[in-house]
């Protein structure tokens, strides 16, 4: 049933999942009016993230049906608001995960919106008036400018739209523990990133663009061509095989686990120097195994983090500017967004699709 | 069967474990001649461990028998070797988990042996001349001087033996987590230490010493008044109750977690605020259930940390002689080990025991 608010009246054709079977299907609903502090996007282009799956198949039970998803947002704005000064119409603008939050909180005030308690999402969340969320799998959205960033001139709209989740998602932890600093005269650190997938091969796009050895840690022979020819790993460490997992241990400085899939953590934890970090971005349902031993005798830390606050999105915007760094994609048109979902089930898209939102529907 | 090393021919009086039945029965063995870098120890006191019971039991599948346990070791020097220039005869010493390392790696040249690869330990180790490495339960102990600190003057020998382990593996993370500063003329951090035994009422100590908020986690509603009124804790939570649980979500700075039983990571995790820290330094024998969702969502790390470097472990005596700190003991005498050891395994003791080594059996 479609929600009702009362300024709610601007009627918008989308693609929504209506129970757990997972099938998407076309919904119209409606958005707010343009607010004082909102912008409308036109939007032209919406990856699809993982993310996207859980919700639509309600895997961790929050789901308010129907759930229109996507939060990989690329557009062109078409109305601003009066208080909106940073933002004009025609600009190339980008949504990610964030749709509300506090605006009081000592991360909201620091940038770090995405810690904050009241924390609100682009689609399945409660927006301020107390209107559902419904996201990018639609024409247009209506956004407040808080939560919008703007997408440098030379980036592809289409292969920029992932950046707003998964992007920002592998950026902020690489930041955060200093791996995204100007590249120095040295040879960098010694990085690894578990999982070659829409994450992972952005995080090794960064790590390279920065100057440091980037070995990719996967379960998938198939990876390491890949992994170094098209996207300029340094090395490949095959997870399931014992020996190049002894082989390489305590020789990483930095990991990346981008992985969602259940796993343990101590084989990964094995391959990190002393005082090393492991850093998780990935949300499996059930909780992760972390044995003591290669925590404690490698006084190793395994930190969490989750997207990024709207100012650290637009710097990751303005980084991927200076240095060309978009996704690796596969666009696919309207008609086609159960079948990616499909094959995103089973990791066969290298590495992101991107739903050609404005273009027309193929066969129509 | 004892082993035969050359020079090892010192016969020396201990207690040991023969077997995993974890009996302790006297046992005479051979330590080796004092050496140019080595001090002899005539042992005086030497606290239980939990770590003992584990090595005893062969919990972990890595014990050789027999097994003289014990690294919490206070005593007087009674031989120096000729490169031995910090240390005297009659001086009051200790010696904790660490026999030998590398001491040519970056941890070994930085004062953290105890995270070089090479690492021995003071029982069921290997020491350099491939000897099998005897612990604190025999009357005298010969160490490399490298591996030896002084215990200051107005410590008592008794209480401050279980420093040399329990002292230096809490010490070390809330050193290193910048909580051991000199107390400054604010409140000081909101921190929390789960489980109140040998380790975490030394944790209170210091937590307080320093000036913190300290709040005490256990499962056990009988701990909360010894944790107030004995220990000065700030606040009590009993993590089994929910709703307690719940009210103090995101209120805690770091949490060091001393517990070495088997348990989820979730729950400790909610209590932190964002960015905040659990230290895990227990090694329970199975992995720690970690769940994704409070690890990401509050930017949250699991450090692991495992006793201390011998610099370190020199400046914590210097604390506790600085402000007083020792621990509260049950000292029992030798004829009381088993006992004591079944006794420790039911978490029956405030806080440790400790072994009058070179006092007489009782009612002999």
């Amino acid at each position: 049933m479609a929600q009702t608010t009362s300024n709610h009246t601007q009627n918008v054709s989308g693609w929504a999942a209506h129970d757990s079977s997972g099938k998407i299907t076309p919904y119209n609903f409606k958005r707010r009016e343009n607010g004082i502090n909102d912008v409308t996007i036109k939007i032209l282009y919406c990856g699809i993230c993982h993310t996207d799956i859980h919700h639509v198949k309600n895997d961790w039970g929050i789901t308010m049906y129907p759930v229109v998803p996507g939060h990989e947002i690329t557009g062109i704005i078409t109305k601003v608001g009066g208080n909106v000064t940073n933002l004009k119409v025609g600009d190339r603008a980008g949504v990610g995960c964030l749709a509300a939050s506090c605006l009081n909180c000592e991360y909201c005030k620091e940038g770090e919106e995405n810690y904050c308690d009241q924390l609100q999402f682009t689609y399945n969340g409660i927006f301020w008036d107390g209107s559902i969320t419904y996201g990018g799998y639609s024409e247009f959205i209506v956004a407040d400018y808080r939560y919008v960033v703007r997408v440098p001139e030379n980036l592809a709209m289409d292969a920029a739209a992932p950046l707003l989740c998964a992007g920002i998602t592998v950026y902020s932890p690489l930041k955060d523990n200093n791996l995204l600093d100007s590249p120095g005269p040295g040879p960098g650190k010694r990085i690894g990133i578990v999982g070659l997938g829409g994450l992972g091969h952005i995080a090794v796009k960064f790590g390279k663009a920065f100057g440091h050895h980037v070995t990719v840690i996967s379960t998938s022979p198939s990876k390491e061509k890949e992994a170094r020819d098209r996207l300029g790993a340094d090395d490949f460490i095959l997870s399931t095989n014992a020996d190049q997992m002894q082989l390489k241990r305590r020789t990483l400085d930095f990991i990346l686990d981008t992985v969602s899939a259940q796993h343990s953590l101590g084989p990964t934890l094995d391959l990190l120097k002393v005082k090393g970090t492991l850093v998780i971005v990935g949300a499996p349902e059930k909780p992760m195994d972390l044995p003591s031993f290669p925590l404690i005798f490698g006084k190793r830390a395994v930190k969490g983090s989750i997207i990024g606050g709207i100012k650290e999105t637009q710097d990751m915007m303005d980084v991927c500017g200076k240095y060309n760094i978009t996704c690796d994609i596969e666009v696919v048109n309207i008609s086609q967004i159960n079948e990616a979902l499909d094959r995103l089930g089973k990791n066969d898209v290298k590495y992101r699709f991107v739903i050609d939102v404005a273009g027309k529907p193929s066969g129509l």
